[in-house]
């Protein structure tokens, strides 16, 4: 990309320069949502349109845009910003867990959805936030296990199939 | 494959053309699953130890490999060996639906697992094999599509995203 810009396009260089600065210097995190926002409060936590009721723990801000664009969920987000990760010092307080509770003391909440990824550290993190949810007796649910669609079962690994076969669903 | 046998390993060319021949000789399907197999019955037919109550439909034999692999599944199979695809010519009749009906139809079996591909062909052959099920009282349920283990949500596909949440369940 540098070679791009300095061979065929120093205008273009300009103004990518100018772009990067202007975000850095004014992108900060969402008050409510810790999502990336150029205002105190991201255009999500915002709209009116949302479905308070239901939130949507991710770990970065790239899966509340991929959860966007899959275009099949209305309510908000949270966004821990990494996952528990003792060893790397990732507890709870950089995850914003604190921000994350007094968000479901508020009592609007009523089905935590938690959409971190499917690893190791993901599912701690899920069981932790879950049992944080449960206790002040709000719904804590995982988003599901499976084949990817498009997939072929030949190719998916073990895991995936056994949770594919355990969670399988009735049809009709 | 074919160089490193001729140029470093004459003796094993020999061996698995003989493997191969035999194979091709004496391999049949299995009477009652359509696995492949080298008697009348497969070993898992044959075997005592299986749940007769559970029947998990699969598309070929490598997917029979693949989910007595994962080790979460103790019931029988039937090998479809394809998919419905009307354009190729590849209808009921060519995936032994008769035969899966007459085995419905000796009143083992509670479950029906439709674990075909998540595939267009594979929901819609799922979707058919169902309602055979349902008409005969047979619970009828479909594998879990969603997030596969180890993944993350911003490398995976809308549909899969979107499926991932619609399926999503209770933790705790």
């Amino acid at each position: 990309m540098a070679f791009h810009l300095l061979e065929r396009d120093r205008d273009g260089a300009v103004e990518l320069s100018r772009a990067l600065a202007e975000a850095a210097a004014t992108i900060g995190q969402c008050a409510r949502c810790r999502m990336l926002a150029d205002a105190t409060l991201c255009p999500i936590c915002q709209s009116t349109q949302r479905d308070v009721t239901l939130l949507c723990v991710v770990e970065s801000p790239a899966d509340v845009v991929a959860v966007e664009q899959s275009a099949g969920f209305r309510g908000r987000y949270f966004v821990l910003m990494g996952h528990l990760s003792p060893l790397d010092g990732v507890g709870p307080a950089e995850l914003g867990v604190s921000q994350l509770e007094s968000l479901l003391d508020e009592g609007d909440v009523r089905e935590l959805i938690l959409a971190t990824n499917p690893t190791v550290e993901g599912e701690a993190t899920a069981h932790f936030l879950g049992e944080l949810a449960t206790r002040r007796g709000i719904r804590a649910t995982r988003i599901a296990h499976g084949v990817p669609m498009g997939g072929e079962l030949e190719y998916v690994d073990g895991g995936t199939l056994a949770h594919a076969l355990a969670g399988r669903q009735l049809i009709l």
